[in-house]
């Protein structure tokens, strides 16, 4: 515990134990915490309030910024602590209890969590936010990532900080604090390039809704980075492919336009990509800074990266956290209707790159739901950059499971992006670059381009019938999920061959 | 023919006759022609072009606003000269045509449009614009509206002026002229408030571009007003309890928040609605501005009103054409990009009103397609306001066809507006507030607030059964059609009584 860690003389007296936190919730509270991607997450507080709820009806509404780390969502979940979570999340314990309808989840574009804080659709009780420090005038440090924390300091009634001495005290100044005002009163934001700078390193609070500190030096839980297949190079070698044709035509420039990218190996595959490429100056205006932007920035080929959060591997973190320094000229935090915001989305003509699970045949997108119905994680932030970017790329691998699943189906199960706010569709086999095209066409260049030879025949087949019967985008809604429901009865979207029983 | 319209010498020598004009177009051309829903619209050089491509092979791909007026649409079509159209359009033969694959329809948010043109997704040969003046410095006053006239001024090789001297000359001060830049060069765009003035009266251009000029006085195409019926006064009754509502409750002030309303029956329903209400100080900030537009202006209930075009009944026409002088004060036209900018939107935190065809029980939105495949109109703009709006609002009557249809149906059979961007749905039959709710709550709020009591036990047994098997979202594939199927083969979506033949 270091106090000299809490500048605000008057603040020094409310340090207390995590468990001693715990007993400010009640139940049927709404709660807001820091954290996105596993950065700058409460780990302590939301922990102490799982392990209090394993005794007691205990249960809340937590609104982060994006998904936790450590376990705390399955935590909050085993000791039944969540009625209601939002905007995000990536934990198997809660997945489960969402899609078994146990907890109830609001799957939200990030960039529009803070706008529902600001207009009244939850009123936070108590916001946890974790912190660096605490300056002389009350104002807070954050750590690795920024989040909706702005949005919950302003609006919670109350506040628990968590100071994390594990972060260096120098991270201080990595960070854009920005307060977006309320309607009628809101400015453009003046950020006309990724570096632009317009807020503060700190953020200025109320000092009387501060009602307990934590001190933990507990680092960011490591971000599980999986080594690129032979799929993901190939979507990555498609995408380098895609960029080098669009500088040949004059559509772009070597250093691109500032580039956006989902998290996970694909968008990793993608960025190392780049490092053995042609291009350089890249800038980056995205969510989240992954090993990949490090390594980028480490061999000059990016310039600068904004984000709301970092999610390392612990080597990349370790080395991060020991020179933040040099990185500070380098990246830059800030929260995540900034990161997100679609003003600046538009201004500044962003190539997203962006995951999928499944693509049909006019390129509407499904980055959520397995069969139609089952929660993976959550929508993020893709539809944000998607909708507002310059080049709006989706990337998946042609098939999933041995095969058994093609990625380009007739009609999604579920849809997160419709096919206006699709541009480009990569696979490992292809690129389907759907700009000016209607329906029709697309339809041929994504299942000649795209899907797997071994679905081809039957896309084809779909297509051709359905458009035999006309339309603007032919489909035989008889039809439109023959994939998914072979793949529920028979383990497999193929066609089995007939077996005779005599 | 009156030469004083031309005020730019030069341009003196390049006037010609509609007939002639058609001579400039070659097979295979994508031509940039004004007209948005009916305003502003190409009247003669698209038409004569319809007309040569009658006895020669004429097809090009034509790029607007929005819709045309006076059957130009179906000229074109009729003549086979249209080998694609965006990004909109309502017209019954075109229509026709495009569902049966004859023409490549791509249907399209109205703010992209011209961004494609910027990015050289499309490079227009040839650009059609209405002007009702040319000024000394050969800069041009559009008309009733802008639409994408900027972008195609800016962009294409060559242009086509048609003067209109139907519209009198003080139209000039009714627009508010906008350049968006190429990226990197993109600023905020300034419009703090909807009457905010950021551009020009006039737009200037290459004067090496025009290569000939038309005369015409023929006046827009009236649009038709459908009268209120029962359902439409309900639908515009529920959204006033609604805004009064939330005004009860603190949320909304009685002069609301800027409103944007899509064209048809409903929307003026809903503002004339407003009319005999309490609401006051009232501002739009929409796409079009309808006759209930300048009802609300002339009663001294709205301020003023921004929007990209005018579409009216003749008698609101000729009212608005005689007093321009007058609404000069009141109204502003801007090109479409800036109508419907993403951050003009979400900054002014506008409620947005628009139509739906059918509404899914999870709050998915199809506004185009019926039966998943055939197109009606197109998404337009809903997608950009609904998408950035404050209060993202949809409407539709309960049922269609006598009954036979249901709007509210398990999964829409096509999406264009997706859960994430449906705040409230609103229904002849009530009001289903979604904000803050989870999938399986926003079932339950829509089918009993909104579907039709004859509809409401099948939606319930199939979200209930649905339910049983699990899932965030729940679905049961082989029956998420079932609706549509039904109508398909039995004429209506409601279940038959069984038939005994014995």
């Amino acid at each position: 515990m270091s106090l000299e860690r809490i500048k605000y003389e008057s603040f020094k007296n409310l340090v207390v134990s995590a468990e001693e936190t715990a007993q400010f919730f009640k139940n049927g509270m709404t709660v807001g915490s820091s954290g996105f991607t596993r950065g700058g997450d409460s780990k302590v507080v939301l922990k102490a309030l799982a392990e209090r709820a394993k005794n007691e009806d205990l249960k809340i509404t937590l609104l982060t910024g994006a998904s936790l780390g450590h376990g705390t969502d399955a935590a909050l979940s085993e000791s039944n602590a969540l009625t209601k979570r939002l905007p995000f999340q990536v934990d198997n314990v809660l997945r489960k209890a969402i899609n078994q309808g146990e907890v109830l989840f609001i799957d939200q574009h990030l960039s529009e969590s803070s706008e529902q804080i600001m207009d009244g659709i939850w009123n936070l009780d108590i916001g946890i936010l974790e912190v660096s420090e605490i300056l002389e005038d009350g104002s807070l440090v954050f750590t690795t990532s920024i989040g909706n924390n702005v949005a919950i300091a302003e609006y919670a009634d109350k506040l628990i900080l968590e100071i994390n001495t594990a972060i260096p005290k120098n991270i201080k100044g990595l960070h854009d604090i920005v307060s977006v005002p309320k309607y009628p009163n809101r400015k453009p934001i003046e950020i006309l390039k990724a570096d632009d700078r317009i807020g503060t390193e700190s953020l200025k609070i109320d000092p009387s809704k501060v009602i307990a500190i934590v001190f933990h030096d507990i680092e960011d839980a490591p971000g599980d980075i999986q080594p690129a297949d032979e799929a993901t190079t190939a979507i990555a070698n498609n995408i380098i492919k895609f960029f080098e044709n669009e500088v040949a035509q004059g559509k772009l420039t070597k250093s691109l336009m500032p580039l956006q990218c989902g998290i996970g190996k694909v968008a990793n595959a993608v960025l190392d990509g780049l490092q053995n490429s042609d291009f350089e100056d890249l800038v980056m205006y995205s969510e989240v800074l992954q090993d990949s932007t490090f390594n980028l920035i480490d061999s000059g080929k990016m310039n600068f990266a904004s984000a709301c959060s970092m999610t390392l591997s612990q080597a990349c973190y370790d080395r991060v956290i020991a020179n933040l320094d040099h990185y500070k000229s380098k990246i830059m935090l800030r929260p995540q209707n900034i990161s997100n915001s679609v003003e600046v989305i538009r201004r500044l003509g962003i190539i997203g790159i962006n995951t999928s699970l499944e693509c049909d045949i006019y390129g509407n997108v499904n980055s959520t739901h397995v069969l139609g119905k089952n929660m993976m994680n959550g929508i993020g932030g893709s539809g944000d950059f998607a909708r507002n970017a310059y080049i709006s790329i989706f990337v998946t691998a042609a098939t999933a499971k041995n095969g058994n699943i093609s990625s380009i189906v007739p009609m999604v199960s579920h849809h997160d992006h419709t096919e206006h706010d699709v541009d480009v569709i990569v696979t490992d086999q292809g690129v389907a670059d759907l700009r000016g095209l209607a329906p029709r066409e697309r339809a041929l260049v994504i299942i000649n381009n795209c899907a797997h030879p071994d679905y081809r025949a039957d896309l084809l087949d779909y297509y051709n019938r359905a458009a035999g019967f006309g339309g603007h985008t032919p489909h035989i809604l008889s039809e439109a999920f023959s994939f998914h429901q072979r793949l529920s009865e028979t383990g497999s979207m193929k066609k089995q061959l007939a077996t005779t029983v005599s």
